[in-house]
């Protein structure tokens, strides 16, 4: 009995990694689309959205199945909630992916990204993706190290959010309504996708110490 | 025991309608500084942001211990599990209302509603109000016919949403960058603010019935 709820505790940490390599795929892919204009691959993201779902959707399944099945406690009750709770921000890693991707599909041909704000862009989008790299690694060894690293690049990301706005902002940028928007609502979406990797760090520093301070 | 553990049940039900008190207070305070160009009631919706924040944790806490100690079983585990879950939607919700209410204090004194647009954020601002009282309704009574009408109202939300694109990005109003910025980002904050909502009644319907179709 207790190898099979061990075994049990390995296959909800090995799923997570699984859709957490997912994710990072979709925001790979979706930064890509965003900047190069691909909708074929901007598409691609968005039919892969699904398939995030439903393995988010077993995953949540099966812990519920296991806090009442076998009744964990301690570190194993705390990597079932967190295990919830992360499953949670990973599908709005994809959601969020997927509404990159959406973007460059409605301006396509044209591109998504307004005018001097490429390599800002670009750099959002490497940042996502660094971040989203780490969140695998850090469900995968349970380094623990490596949360303060996703914390780091969320601040990184946290600052080129504010430069969107003050560039948009600014007379140097003279944009068309439509290259607001859209720099408008891909910078909050890079921004969110940090946010929710910041809080996949958080839950493994709570299963890991019992603390989220 | 059976009785002390129905009361701390209770005791979860209880913090979840009181939550939704407050966000229900947040969102109705946001939408009225951000109508009425009202600093001082933006100001006091970000304040209390932080009690949101305090009382979701608490409830975090409660549920946990609840499940390491008591160990409930069907229904009792889904109320468990859907609190971790509506727990986070509430203090997503607060967040919005706080981003709302940022926005309004930034423009100070200023307006934040782009001209053309101030019908259709009001009409918006009310929705979301109304959601949130029906959130109150629904945790409070139980009532599985509240659910619907919560996902009702989210989309008569999403249309203008796609709305207020609609205007922003035509010739008719003829925005400022910053106007356009406002809009897109205040759109999209009543928008998730919705999302969130129809989150936690999803939440009540699998409790209430063990499925969420």
């Amino acid at each position: 009995m207790r190898e099979v709820f061990q075994q049990s505790l390995r296959d909800v940490q090995n799923r997570l990694v699984e859709i957490a390599e997912l994710v990072e795929a979709s925001i790979e892919n979706a930064t890509t689309a965003f900047s190069s204009s691909d909708a074929s691959l901007a598409e691609s993201v968005i039919d892969e959205g699904e398939q995030i779902e439903r393995l988010a959707n077993e995953l949540d399944q099966q812990t519920i199945d296991i806090l009442a099945l076998q009744q964990p406690v301690a570190s194993d009750l705390r990597l079932m909630v967190g295990a919830l709770r992360m499953s949670a921000s990973l599908e709005r890693m994809a959601d969020l992916a997927q509404h990159i991707a959406q973007l460059a599909r409605y301006r396509y041909p044209e591109s998504a990204i307004p005018k001097g704000l490429k390599k800002t862009f670009i750099r959002m989008g490497a940042l996502d993706v660094e971040m989203a790299q780490k969140i695998v690694e850090l469900l995968r060894t349970q380094n623990a190290a490596v949360i303060d690293e996703v914390r780091d690049l969320d601040d990184d990301l946290d600052e080129l959010h504010a430069k969107v706005f003050e560039k948009v902002l600014s007379d140097r940028v003279a944009e068309t309504p439509v290259g607001v928007v859209d720099a408008t609502l891909a910078s909050r979406y890079h921004e969110r996708f940090g946010d929710h990797a910041v809080s996949v760090a958080k839950q493994m520093q709570f299963f890991l110490s019992g603390s989220t301070d």
